[in-house]
């Protein structure tokens, strides 16, 4: 009599589909998903959240919602469908989570229906967090709606809101049931949302894959032009890389390392800094570039490979620094990212560099007498360009 | 071009440790389990809540706490020790959950640290939800202090707290790290308590194993006498069957079934009608008994079998039914625990009945009027048993 072992594995699955025009009528892949789903013999509900910024954007959105589950009544569409603001304001104060919460008590929405998000990554973060905790865990889809959310952090298993002033400091890690791509929503991404997303392919290129990276290097004019077929490509590659590396490496990071995280320790604190201002896409771009140039002075990476990284960023219309990003002193506020990514991953530091491009290494401590040479060195990088 | 594919396993695994005197310096274990966890390169902290009724009744408990991780600082205690109340009254406030989110965040606990709940069911679901949340997840202990958390809730992999006036309206399901089952809290409990968790190894047993049930009636008197060795003896059992069940049958939840809810769509109402003055273990005793007469009502089970359930929960001291358990009239209160039940399952109602002891099987429909004559049953034989 001294214990009993517990022991079981849980087998999670889903699809993250590619399509466009998701809900005019003609477009069945949403409904045979649905149907595919099974369980006809009770009431399934659907609870419906968009992105203020994405209503805006396609005035006809909540009615083309209305008139596909009037069409497709494989589940009963909730009447209310709330509108959120985008960006981080969603995540900042919890009425909005709320909100969801309230919905799905006052519809009375169990957790075999569904809830589903269409927005940026924020928005997405927020519903999958509200879903996941309501009844333990309701059923959610994701329909992210930029070039961030698509390729990045709305084809993952993670959610979350922020508190106590702390990006991501609630949350849990659950899978969406499905996540719907819809290329539609791209085009009417302001140029700043459209170029900002495009970083995290970067970064997991540089970390994973540098085939992929050339593939960027060599169609980063059809990017910035905003060719829609480049950036689905884009967006497939991105979303195939982070899908896999999910899969084969620790899905509910227990352990303290996290690859898709290069270039994140100072980002996550530009943005808190810039009052979120800057967008993640965009302090991700600077975080990866002063990574980079570490990588470099700390001796992994080749000047040249370091040079290449930097070219690319620029060339896609990035900043490569910023005011707030610089490391001028041991107490520059930027510096504080470090501990607090500590923190927040657990146990001890782990930052992520690169030996090459495609290849990254992990180490355990960042020297800030180095740091400080590559935040000059990035200035330097940086000032050039606004000559040319 | 049309869609990827998501697939990975998480592997889940914890001990259920039994034990005497867990703080006790003489006794080892806990520090060996947090030995066994490693990584001694990064100092782990420890955050422990304790619930008020436990504190008040093992005065040097929150020292023996203290002097146990000063003899084994293999984790780095936090000095603030958080006392809060016991029962349903923490789960209804989320003052409480919020005092763990911010003793999470101002000691800085990581996600490789732990916070620990030492009390009953509500203390250590509430504990284990602010902790399930937390950055996403920090590592949850739980050392549960009640018959019925030592043998059901504190061994499972579900937490939560009410909200909306609902019962376990939020909540997730994360296992914890260990359970540490640590029999010197058994005496110190009122002897109500020590009976109200006999109910649901009562209920596992109509379930899953006639043996079990057996031996329940041979040990009642041995149960009632609070015979320390035959309610550990019940603990471990019950423990065990609750452990086996959760790993062989769709641990999180995904479907409609639960077997081990059986009599527990009237309980979960019952106790929300008395205002939480009626125990869950009592408010479970009085389910098993209605949905019980009902399985023979409905033609499952023998009339023998009936009675000799509900002579077991009377011998063991339980009331078998309550004014407010009655069902008298098709609008009677507690049959809206059925919807209320339908709606937390999701999906179709499912209940558990029985074909036989040790032998359930579900049904989807429960009929009104067969109800009312199994109330009515279970007040002649509560009126017998109180002429007595």
């Amino acid at each position: 009599m001294e214990h009993l072992q517990q022991h079981f594995t849980v087998t999670y699955q889903y699809n993250v589909f590619f399509t466009s025009a998701l809900f005019q009528v003609s477009n069945k892949l949403l409904n045979d998903f649905l149907v595919s789903r099974g369980n006809s013999d009770t009431v399934k509900k659907i609870f419906i959240v968009i992105d203020g910024g994405v209503a805006n954007a396609h005035p006809v959105l909540v009615q083309d919602v209305k008139n596909y589950f009037k069409t497709y009544p494989t589940v009963q569409l909730i009447e209310e469908i709330l509108v959120i603001p985008g960006g981080e304001t969603v995540k900042n104060n919890d009425i909005y989570f709320n909100e969801v919460l309230t919905a799905a008590n006052v519809h009375g929405i169990d957790r075999h229906s569904y809830i589903a998000a269409i927005g940026g990554g924020s928005v997405l973060d927020m519903v999958g967090y509200a879903a996941a905790v309501a009844h333990r865990g309701i059923k959610h889809i994701r329909i992210p709606t930029t070039v961030l959310s698509q390729n990045d952090s709305g084809v993952g298993v993670k959610n979350s809101i922020n508190y106590f002033g702390k990006k991501n400091f609630l949350g849990t890690f659950v899978p969406p049931v499905a996540v719907f791509n819809d290329e539609q929503f791209l085009p009417t991404l302001t140029h700043r949302d459209w170029l900002a997303g495009i970083s995290e392919a970067v970064k997991v290129a540089l970390v994973k894959d540098v085939r992929f990276f050339e593939w960027i290097e060599n169609n980063a004019d059809g990017l910035t032009r905003r060719d829609i077929n480049v950036m689905k490509y884009l967006i497939w590659q991105c979303a195939q890389l982070h899908l896999a590396h999910i899969a084969g490496n620790d899905p509910f990071e227990t352990g303290s390392s996290r690859p898709l995280d290069f270039g994140h320790w100072s980002a996550h604190k530009l943005e808190q800094l810039s009052n979120f201002d800057i967008r993640h896409g965009e302090a991700v771009a600077m975080g990866i570039a002063l990574d980079t140039v570490y990588s470099y002075i700390s001796g992994g990476l080749s000047f040249n490979d370091a040079e290449r990284v930097i070219q690319l960023l620029l060339k896609l219309g990035f900043a490569v620094t910023h005011p707030m990003m610089e490391v001028t002193a041991t107490d520059s506020p930027i510096l504080l990212g470090l501990q607090e990514f500590r923190e927040h991953l657990g146990g001890r530091l782990t930052v992520m560099l690169l030996n090459a491009i495609g290849e990254g290494t992990e180490v355990h401590n960042i020297d800030t007498t180095l740091l400080k040479q590559s935040s000059d060195i990035l200035l330097h990088f940086q000032e050039k360009a606004l000559i040319k």
